[in-house]
């Protein structure tokens, strides 16, 4: 199947996945699990909803926590260059007969929703309040030390045409996973604005739903730690795969579910993509390292189950491909 | 079950295990495998024999393959206190009418062979010939970095009579894992006389058998870089279990099985254990952050797999222990 | 003085830093000292020029060592987005009346060779030919396991100028370190075009001359062993500052002299910078903590040394500012 | 001069160091040092007295911080094998005609105390109250992950009368240096008595002073991340020397100093030496990577300051050994 092409000259410029808004149905035990846990740190908090960020991070927040009834994915938020990006993204949608509304939204500049054709929920900014980095601030590091939101990655029922409309907005596909053989589909593409393997990802699945956001911590023991701090505090259940290290995209990583099973990745050291002729690397779906470069093969809840984006009707995947799953 | 009692002044000074010798089929694959993959340091080498140690090893060999027809381990070797152990060692074995014998064994000191009464090879001296540390040659280190031998870990049909057995020779329990309730039988057993967790290990099953050696490495980030090495020049099907955490001594933990099938741990940041008082941790087999504090259980192979001792006969183990395993 | 203002739509595309290309009195020492000690993975060769790459890296060339009768910085390679980039950057130049013309170099594309106003040997091109990163080959790591370059630091006479000329050609100014008081004058600038905290550096001092070229490493203890393994195998000498984390930038660091005194810098763990309203970090001249967070203070040939670039006068600087030096 | 013969049959077996009791002058501000920054857990504490254990320690202390009105070292303690070894020790203190009495401590077992021929005043246990261990309780870890105390270094101005009368305790000798040529006096000794580098070091100096306490530390990054937190929490002043690699005992250090002055090293990664004919290596004082592997100079301070003993006259060193010291 063809590989997209991305467009170096996008209709609007998206500088990079900006954060994250998830529902969850028990506020405490979320904002616990996130800040004392996984160790972001939160930024403001009121009777609904948790504001949080990696240590690194100036904005506002790179994950938002609301209370729900039900536990859900609401928006992937991207980052814009400018105001303009805004007025130009609107229009995009606009023509395309696709959702979108300008919204307020706390501690955020000018804010436009909007859904992609497969009925991915976006937000997308200009800018939100600055805060200082707390990335000096050691004595205030826990958990994991996430200093930055890395990645989302979706369950997409239509990979192909998901990565071709991203291409189409300048996203670069640098790494994919293919059926053998001449008439090989794509079922899963890495696609990044910001310079290194991902800002967004899809996998094929039954969707759309979020398979996981991803932040990135300093060094693999920092991963370990977790570990150890998971086990030994109760939240053993909540340690899903890993760590172990991605053959696609070279990171160390390791995968929980939160209370209410939104899954997050913790991840490090993969590579740099901005050369406008960096070559996206293929992978076939036989090749047991492409997910595991160790072999082990990730366990069935972590193929098959995914947060629903609210309000969003699921699809079956346009096709089956065969994965090895741990029995 | 009685946790065994050690003794202050046992009849012979073992000072820690010492080395290991294994037969294997392809004295080049075998040392490929040692060398270069895991990093050991090769002393001397013969048409039929290869000696390795450990970076920080300043005595000729931890570890020495020989080449036989097939695979075997065909003994364990303690490092006596002086030359007088040697002789109260030979005077204990010949008391309890087990066999032994004063052997010629080259880069060694005047060197005994003896048997366990469960069938186990031992091989014990009061020295060998020295060598220089390498620890400071940083400019050599490959691999693991596998600074030095740290214990052995053996398949045992009666685990209760061999830790008894080895507590009178001086050998004191820092942990074991016992069924539940009353009756409770101790189906595995960690016994130092080094002053950490343990020089020996008792596992119940079918044997007597070698489960596995083990070198310690500097840090957990010297194994995960082993798992990448291996993982991508050849040796993925040699990777069996971890990287993890042990419940059991706290070490972080991988285990690689050598071209004939000799399992091999790598393992880092255990404990110290040398007072008098250090009272042994209980751990129940239906715990499975015993084995791996991440929850992940072993597999099969694991459990089942381990290298013959040359010429001893096997025996069932005792009783039939319930364990957590992968399918 | 005023932080200099970047331009976002620049005359052209600079995507990133892409080489540097030195001049060695000794070719195979030099060979021996990048590629064993650090860890570079050496691509072509021959009997006057040495071509490395980080082990990230899928360009040609990162490094190029040429034989020379005396050691110098020959020129500062800069990737541009595209061709019509190259055609750009050529009428830039011309109309500035700035040295400019295309050269054929091995191994790139189109190259154009350029000067800035204050006499910087430039090299651009739009590409080079590509080779297999070498990143999952963990087997041929050795040295620092030096990923990719990360940045290249200048001693400018003129600081603020240098800064306003690069900022006029879209790179992004991060942080600065600048006299106390009203008049306080910027005495080193750090700017990016591709996402982190520098591309190119400029620090106040006798030039221009090459301060140091930096090579991007894994994790901390990568540098630690570096620091090991060259203080032990008769590269001593060549280790002149650190490890240490700078304030400025967040890296940990190492500094370290090539067999000509070139200087190398080893980083790792600064953050991200894409956003348009990043805004750079003011460091007071007087705070210890800018340079070495943890306060000790970098010898006096780290001020003082650098490498000539070939063919270039040197100029004072045109201010002296106050520094702390190791006495 | 000769190196110290070890007594392999001591006259009562001392097993380890064991603790150390320093008097504070702001008990409040001592144990925010120890409990937050160095991350020690408070096993106890009253008005005048704060008892503190590593992470993996199960004896009640290994620290105790006693307010006083001025700085000083009260005691340096040690564990024995059993009763009976308490009842020796004091026979042999007796037969010296040395200070001893029997006394009674807080959570401590029978405790002897007693000074040793050159003033340092002892405090020898043969148990005390026991703690679980932490190490598992990785959601409290803190600041450098302290696991255990290691070893205690002093001032002496006879060192090799102190050494002799330790070998006569049957401490052993692992490294030491010497001035050169045959009549080289020894400048400082480490020995131990449980199986690693050491418990006890001589250093040649104005004394008897406590040079340092150090606690063992899991990993050089632990060691990384308190230098950050130190300097950038109001600790800069207290970071002394390091990180960096001994060339003697191979460990990757930092020293601190408390809110008083007392000195503190974290250390990680020796060797072992329990083999009974483990041979002690020597430097030569002219070797500067005795000190710093990579070598960087000690200040002036850490040659010259150190903690008094309560009550004890000090001495000018035997003789005066030239060092290199950081101007």
């Amino acid at each position: 199947m063809p590989v997209p092409t991305h467009i170096f000259d996008p209709p609007f410029n998206i500088v990079r996945v900006s954060h994250v808004v998830l529902e969850v149905t028990d506020l405490a035990a979320s904002r616990a699990f996130y800040e004392t846990v996984v160790g972001l740190r939160v930024t403001d908090a009121d009777a609904g909803t948790v504001y949080l960020r990696g240590v690194e991070e100036r904005q506002h927040h790179s994950l938002v926590l609301r209370k729900a009834d039900g536990p859900a994915c609401r928006r992937i938020g991207f980052r814009l260059g400018h105001e303009a990006d805004l007025d130009a993204a609107a229009a995009f949608f606009a023509q395309r007969g696709l959702p979108h509304a300008f919204v307020e939204v706390p501690f955020q500049g000018r804010t436009l929703h909007a859904s992609d054709p497969f009925g991915l929920p976006l937000e997308l900014v200009a800018g939100m309040e600055r805060r200082p980095s707390s990335l000096q601030r050691y004595a205030d590091y826990q958990g994991v030390r996430p200093q930055r939101l890395d990645h989302v990655n979706v369950f997409a029922p239509e990979v192909q045409a998901s990565l071709d409309f991203y291409a189409a907005l300048g996203f670069r596909l640098t790494e994919y996973a293919e059926e053998d053989g001449p008439d090989g589909r794509i079922a899963a593409g890495w696609m990044h604005r910001k310079g290194n393997v991902h800002d967004l990802a899809f996998t094929n699945g039954r969707g759309p739903r979020l398979h996981h956001l991803c932040y990135w911590t300093p060094t693999a023991l920092d991963i370990i730690h977790l570990c150890d701090v998971m086990a030994t505090s109760g939240y053993l259940p909540n340690m899903e795969r890993g760590p172990g290290r991605h053959g696609i995209s070279n990171a160390f990583f390791l995968y929980i579910r939160d209370p209410d099973g939104h899954r997050i990745e913790l991840y490090t050291s993969d590579y740099q993509t901005m050369d406008p002729d960096h070559e996206p690397l293929r992978w076939s779906l036989r090749d047991p390292r492409r997910q595991t470069l160790w072999g082990a093969p990730a366990p069935k809840t972590w193929f098959e189950e995914g947060s629903l984006f609210a309000g969003q009707d699921l699809r079956d995947p346009a096709f089956v491909a065969d994965v090895i799953v741990a029995s």
